[in-house]
């Protein structure tokens, strides 16, 4: 299949090469020329713009930072919808506001394209794995088409409704996440200070109603989980700038939409101090951190 | 055996009646008449003290609804510890501080009595089926002792470890617990007033980084989860009035331990404002009706 | 002298006919064409776009309700920027974001037009009467030049600094004023359930270190400032939605500053909340009322 | 006048001076052997309990750190109420909660004295210098009997109402102050990290609606109020450690009243984080150092 990539940076790059890997043509885009040349010795063609890598393929895969970019990449004189063909399917797999994506959307559906959004968890490590969850808004048919495409880069491939609803999933995913790390922070720093054994109350915090991934799996308290970055100094997982991120956009949907989310937005302040500490390269499970006696 | 059960409310009652149906012979006390009849009628005997049961048994139980309680049934003239035998096992399965508990310790090993905390979860319906949690805080010796009376009125007994991490454990567990709920809720809410469906968006975030108990099981959002309170109008459940005790006692033992618990704290004014409202008396998810517009 | 005046809402409207008392020939654009008449009959001319006003005027005001609305009548194709000749004074009074403020003065710098942010302080009644606050960012050249002219709509017009720190002093400003309703609400709230005179209360917070212009001119609880709104049920003050509008400029500009504002945020979702209950149309210090039990 | 004066610490010690320089005989009794020394030698008595004090008084002062010391101080064997004649007014200057204190008022009653709570403040300076601000809740026959003598060591003497309303109107003053001088921070840090001028912003503020004692009188920026504990490294003001007491006393009276105090209980939290880092013992203004990046 004839598929054009635009958007080769940590994310986008491993997941073009598992297509390439597939056996799929791949016309690339990006502002970067060193990793275009690289994916090109791969076997992948260079596209001179959005617009040409569009014109020329079967199918549309964009993988942006935000929402100015995703707006620019589409838009745009030069942009994926004035070169692609109607009826082309394309699809958006930036983590953005589920407004943007259904603007971009409506402007596709005008010249006969359907689009949908796609924003993925997992990581660049799943991303070189191809084991992402991929969170897809797109009609049932978009959907079907896209899915065995998907596959390809990713293990989990949800359909969570009409275009937009796969942003609305993972911001409101991501809402609870950055809630729950917190939550969990605070219960065992204050077990901690309290004087009951760390690992103990972490066995009891998972077999009752605390129960939760950020206890179970990612345990922000250093040696409960092994496999966590609690416990190799909070290095390689989901950075606090990351979280930062889909946090505003959480919140930010959130003042469109006239809907309160109290703890969503005090849970996004305390990341912000953390990173105004310095410490917003580190994992989002640092957070706790803030919780302990400092060195 | 002869087990003095002092504290006969919604939870002592029905734990008394699975002690009597096990077998053991009970002295009561209780300052409520009507229950100590109903529970004599089974076989129990009314004491007229809780110095008076403690003084003819070879364990005591108490199940009281706050720290006061406990003060005044341990350590007032007509108290246990004025009646109780050196070497007798004693447990207190209220949910309260964990410094009053070490205090009542405290004062029991001075006349060679081994004291245990061991608060429970699982509520009226736990007690009556003798399903209950026990988080117990005690020796590994008295422990050992206590293990088989405690699995006479509840499923999971936990050592958590030395006495007062038994309600250690409980309230870190419940003030996550009351975090999540919130959470869930902003996450739920939000996701609805954005547009997508809540069932799917509910399974979702049960597969993925939000996954919690708050979620999977107890889901807020009415038609979620058949068996949660949320769908049968928020009753039934674990009051919110139950959530702002344990938060309470939460953000206090925070409080005298200098451990910040920002989460926790926004979590125990919600509720609080909740009952303020007059909605105290409904299961603690009905918070998520904060954050939906009135109908 | 002749003035370019676009945007001619609740605010702009009573701006514009003072300028008009004042003498200035005004060239007036805005899409309702019933203010427009009503306008015209006091003198104006109407012009048929932002570009055709400001091309024939010495000094451009615009007066518009949001940031869209301002890149739009400056950067569009037949907007301020199009028409208005170099060297010409423009001043924009909306309440925007800073970046969006300096983008545009940016923009109008290119072509040799310098542009001050303006926004006022004192709703539609300070501007019929001709008493706003002007928080003005601009070079003080240009400040010279504007001050006598918006001396003629407001009483106090202060320098702020450069462009762009007109809309930091204004929302820096109504971010405190925000928390320091919520602050004398709880304040207020908490004294009245302890059992203390509330007019006693406000008398000692007004002589100690929690006097602030929240309690002692706009205090929140009815009866104890004759006039403020919540003596007159809330009505006629600063809407609930226009702090919200502001909290959201603080908190967006915060976010990209990367500035944390935890107080700041959960002061604006309180407010979310008031409005999600239907309460967004009163006074912002109708928020005291999720403070109080409902009759 | 015979004066019983009971605790005589950091403002207790100050206080007592004062009134021996004004003349009156002092019964004192406190644990530190030092300070009666030292007042001795001024012409102060010792006593060799708070009832020898009291029994021989025609007023009694009492100056305590917490709750608990009022209650031994009054109500053990050898407290207050053991030695204290009917009729004789007592004074009791702690800052506890207003429960405290109408339990020991009611406890005097019984026995014919009338006790008043006038909690100060002014802090070590304004004891020293005879200019504390006390607020009295006494009956209005006590409030006349006490308001000459109260008056020689402080300069504002409030009446708030029946006993407990001293304690009610001191933490509501300072429940309000910690919140304000939070939003005071996070207003300047805003301003500051978008580029206005600090004293600019701090004038603007001033001379409008976010105006309050936190800004124009004690302002946490460096620089701007000469006087002000933030310029001169955040030492000799109120620390950081105080607020936190206050604001524990106001978020326990608020939970027994059932009151939410939604932005008090963040406030208190965040006190709790920056004495966590080990900055308790600055003045609290220097909460707005967590708003700045660390150097």
């Amino acid at each position: 299949m004839r598929i054009a990539f635009i958007g080769l940076g940590n994310m986008g790059a491993p997941m073009a090469r598992n297509l390439i890997k597939a056996g799929h043509q791949l016309n690339l885009f990006d502002l970067n020329k060193s990793v275009l040349a690289e994916l090109a010795e791969l076997g992948g063609q260079i596209s001179s713009s959005p617009r040409d890598a569009a014109q020329h393929s079967e199918l549309v895969i964009t993988m942006l930072p935000a929402a100015a970019h995703v707006r620019g990449v589409y838009l745009s004189e030069d942009g994926v919808l004035a070169g692609v063909k109607a009826g082309t399917p394309v699809v958006d797999c930036s983590t953005i506001d589920p407004q943007t994506a259904r603007d971009v959307a409506a402007a596709a559906a005008k010249q006969g394209v359907d689009l949908a959004d796609a924003p993925v968890s997992g990581g660049t490590g799943g991303a070189a794995a191809g084991t992402l969850t991929f969170m897809v808004g797109a009609s049932a048919d978009l959907f079907a088409t896209l899915q065995p495409v998907l596959a390809q880069m990713g293990r989990n491939i949800v359909h969570c409704g009409e275009v937009g609803t796969g942003q609305i999933a993972k911001i409101c995913n991501n809402l609870l996440l950055g809630i729950s790390m917190i939550g969990v922070s605070e219960a065992m720093a204050l077990g901690n200070a309290l004087g009951i054994d760390t690992k103990v109350l972490a066995g009891i915090i998972n077999s009752s109603t605390g129960r939760c991934w950020s206890s179970d799996t990612y345990n922000p308290w250093p040696g409960i989980i092994e496999t966590a970055p609690a416990s190799r100094g909070y290095t390689g997982g989901f950075g606090a700038e990351l979280m930062l991120k889909d946090l505003g956009l959480a919140t930010e949907a959130a003042r469109q939409a006239h809907q309160p989310v109290i703890l969503g937005a005090v849970a996004q302040q305390l990341y912000q101090a953390m990173s105004l500490r310095g410490e917003g390269g580190k994992d989002f499970s640092a957070i706790v951190e803030g919780y302990r006696k400092p060195e």
